[in-house]
């Protein structure tokens, strides 16, 4: 069993990001067999990249909101929301409010 | 791609739990491949039941706080922390605190 407090957990920049921290709290490296849980704070004004991949998304609203892109059409998400991104979807997640928008995203580990 | 607000997801009763409430958010129905996000709300003084399975769990404490239990052996929790349970560990989820203890808790699909 591993406990691990956010504000311990190191922030990393993902590539191709504007204003986007993400913190792998839960991974292979602490012992995880199929899938990893990350944190991501994403600054007023800041998206992740709108891009697809094989994977699902898996994704929890822990604070704030913003508007996650379907291809071209733009969602309203808010805390306590939770989105499922199907493999292979475009997606894009963007902080439309004035404090950071943070969520967890669940995804499976690489193939 | 799929958003639910937690205010619209069904509660369940997971059995041999007491004043504990369990939100299946995104899970086989939504079309997940692989995992299952699930919402858990303890009541004060409740608890989930100590067991272990064969199936880890990635958790995310999203409001309160409490205690895990690793065996016989207690961890406080609260709000922001990560917890991993790795497969086959004894473990315990219970509320020690005045408001209720909510958390994300990411399973396999069973084999």
């Amino acid at each position: 069993m591993k406990i691990r407090p956010l504000k311990t957990i190191e922030k990393m920049i993902p590539e191709g990001t504007e204003g986007v921290a993400m913190q792998v709290g839960i991974g292979k490296a602490e012992g995880a067999p199929r899938f990893a849980m990350r944190y991501f704070t994403v600054e007023p004004g800041g998206a992740t990249p709108k891009h697809s991949h094989w994977w699902e998304h898996e994704v929890f609203v822990a604070g704030g909101k913003g508007e996650v892109f379907h291809g071209d059409e733009a969602h309203p998400i808010e805390k306590g929301d939770m989105v499922f991104v199907e493999p292979d979807e475009l997606h894009q997640f963007r902080n439309t409010g004035d404090v950071p928008l943070e969520f967890i995203c669940v995804v499976p580990h690489p193939e």
